[in-house]
């Protein structure tokens, strides 16, 4: 029995890849430190589970297509606080952000359309644009230049008249990369002059650090009706498990066409939804306990890699991830390798090789995207095997 | 800002469309019995309930992109008990059986291949096909013959090298049939000789009256490699806002392919997941109920319905929707109407005109589904409005 082309063409997720190897290494008894997903350690805020535990209808109904109503609400209220005004027909909650993203590129795009993607970008983006039918054009950026974009015309020479959007992760999940107010100024000209959608997933929008300014071209009200925001709980409350996304957009004559494959899967988990909603009373001081924690762990992973010969990396400002270069030929091998081969301390890392990351075929085959997503003294001990790790492997001359 | 030309064409869904009319009824202050859709009254078991608020990990984390190990260990021992087999690598976990369906679709059809599928038909298959860029071809059944199969001439006119399937919901959503032995066999012998998927929706499976006995193509071993079965804890456990729903195949390389679509949108809400596990311990004795109340509903409306000059109708075994004749030319006018102008005793009726359940244009005019998820009292008031406003409409002669 044939299966479709496009279902076979499409590709496994390289973050588990070598998940094989990490269940042979803890077979083995070792500890596989995990440096390849972004799934958090930080508690999800008791309201959420303290929500679900008060719930007390009899019946588990379906919800409205767009959304719960108090979940709705909520999000007006936490966009309103960041000085962003929406109203309930601009909104539709989905089943995480990649619902969101798979329902905007389908709406905006017909058969063999193209978007616009800096690359190495979110390895998922690849499957919503196979399942929407659409082509990723990746805009390449690099190590070297801590992954911000290039200029203007380097940006256009990708714009055919098949383009219909520009895509960015805002804070970068895989670089780690915060774009700056100029940066994002540049693409909104570029949408603004080539009538493109510019679909803005700020997922991890308040995962910043330094200091750090966030810039959302929602502040640009010159594009307002081509701006796309893709939203989510997942990161910000650690709250990965209940799947509750969004799509906002001024433009409400493309969320009511999402409507109408929202109405298709009827809607998204109604005791998630209402859960979902009591997140905005998360006081404010569990962020900033947060994103410390995180930017001690960016720091010490940071400095952990700079201090390793032959590793080119940049500070990231934002999210939990980066990506840096190792002196290797293969990063697959090297990380397959360390999994198998490799152990200080009753213990291993596990990474996700950079090279699936990318649309472009040839690139990131030295590069490893790592997470900071596990406990500091764990991130420490990382640290140290892939210091001795890649001083065996390098003797060993792949 | 252009739409994309396929969310254009797509539909929204016409069992909510008269939704707007019911809101004005309301505001009318007339009580609005809902025949129109299919959510349940009964009772969530508590245990579903229960389960939620003794969750007690501290992380709401991602679950697995196949499903909970729990909740899957829970549909083999619950179709183990329907005498079928199932391994892990055979099932996936879905966001209600909508994923599923749409998933399926996309993995055995490439762009413009078909799908048969008897009409009147559960209106979103029509979505989840333009999602999955594939045709619907309609292979049309008749309210004067129960919406029963016709022989297997006439479902094998319609096959052409472009059809991948052969698509049923047994019990049927919007008809109530519920296919016979035979039935389910000629479709097997003719997916048998033609190399056609079967997808076998089957998630009202409980929900068969009159002692009938429900077979389904999982049965016959001589085209396991072929079925595709899509369920949903929706219904049988009247928890259609946990959107736990499931695809099963022996058939191992289409259920892995369908993988790379959800490790794409990473997993299944994890909470909703872990109680629906716990709903395999439902005492028989709840299934027992909610059938007997089902079917005196059934039976309430059946015999109202049959009991009005001009409705044709036959008795359905099966679900809790039925599809009938009305003697009006156009049944979206009558229905509209009915909320605009007609009430008794302070209520009105909101029903689904059938031309929605069609793929076929110009078929099913004169056609409403009705479903029967309100309790018998109130049903037994619909019969009333409904008789009284027929009358009233058809001396108005439209």
């Amino acid at each position: 029995m044939n299966l479709s082309n496009r279902v076979q063409n499409m590709k496994y997720s390289p973050i588990r890849k070598l998940a094989p190897f990490a269940e042979k290494a803890k077979a083995k008894g070792l500890r596989v430190l995990g440096l390849n997903i972004g799934q958090p350690d930080i508690e999800t805020p008791e309201l959420f589970f303290e929500t679900i535990r008060n719930y007390s209808e009899k019946v588990l109904k379906y919800s409205d297509s767009r959304g719960e109503k108090v979940l709705l609400d909520s999000f007006i209220r936490y966009y309103a606080d960041l000085g962003f005004a929406f109203t309930h027909d601009e909104l539709l909650v989905t089943n995480g952000g990649s619902e969101g993203l798979y329902f905007t590129l389908y709406a905006i795009c017909n058969e063999g359309d193209e978007i616009i993607i800096p690359e190495p970008f979110y390895t998922n983006y690849s499957t919503f644009a196979d399942l929407a039918g659409c082509k990723v054009v990746p805009l390449t950026t690099y190590v070297e230049e801590g992954f911000h974009l290039p200029g203007k015309e380097k940006i256009e020479a990708l714009i055919t008249e098949r383009t219909r959007a520009i895509m960015i992760t805002n804070p970068s999940n895989p670089t780690g990369t915060v774009y700056t107010e100029e940066e994002i100024r540049r693409l909104a000209e570029i949408c603004k002059e080539h009538h493109l959608y510019l679909i803005s997933d700020e997922v991890y929008r308040e995962f910043i650090y330094d200091g750090a300014e966030f810039f959302s071209p929602l502040s640009l009200p010159e594009i307002a009706n081509q701006v796309i925001l893709i939203d989510s709980i997942s990161k910000r409350y650690s709250a990965c498990g209940a799947r509750i996304g969004l799509i906002a957009s001024k433009n409400v004559e493309v969320v009511s066409s999402i409507m109408k494959m929202a109405q298709a899967r009827l809607c998204v988990p109604t005791l998630e939804q209402v859960a979902a909603a009591e997140l905005y009373h998360t006081p404010r001081t569990y962020f900033t306990r947060v994103n410390e924690e995180y930017q001690n762990r960016r720091d010490v992973l940071y400095e952990g890699l700079k201090s390793i010969d032959g590793i080119k990396v940049k500070k990231p400002a934002g999210a939990f991830y980066l990506i840096a270069g190792f002196p290797v030929k293969s990063a697959e091998h090297f990380c397959q390798w360390m999994l198998e081969n490799y152990s200080l301390q009753g213990a291993t890392v596990m990474m996700a090789p950079a090279e699936g990351f990318y649309g472009t075929p040839g690139l990131g085959k030295n590069e490893i995207r790592l997470s900071y997503c596990i406990n500091i003294q764990d991130l420490k001990l990382a640290v140290e095997i892939l210091r001795h790790g890649l001083e065996t492997y390098q003797q060993l001359k792949f």
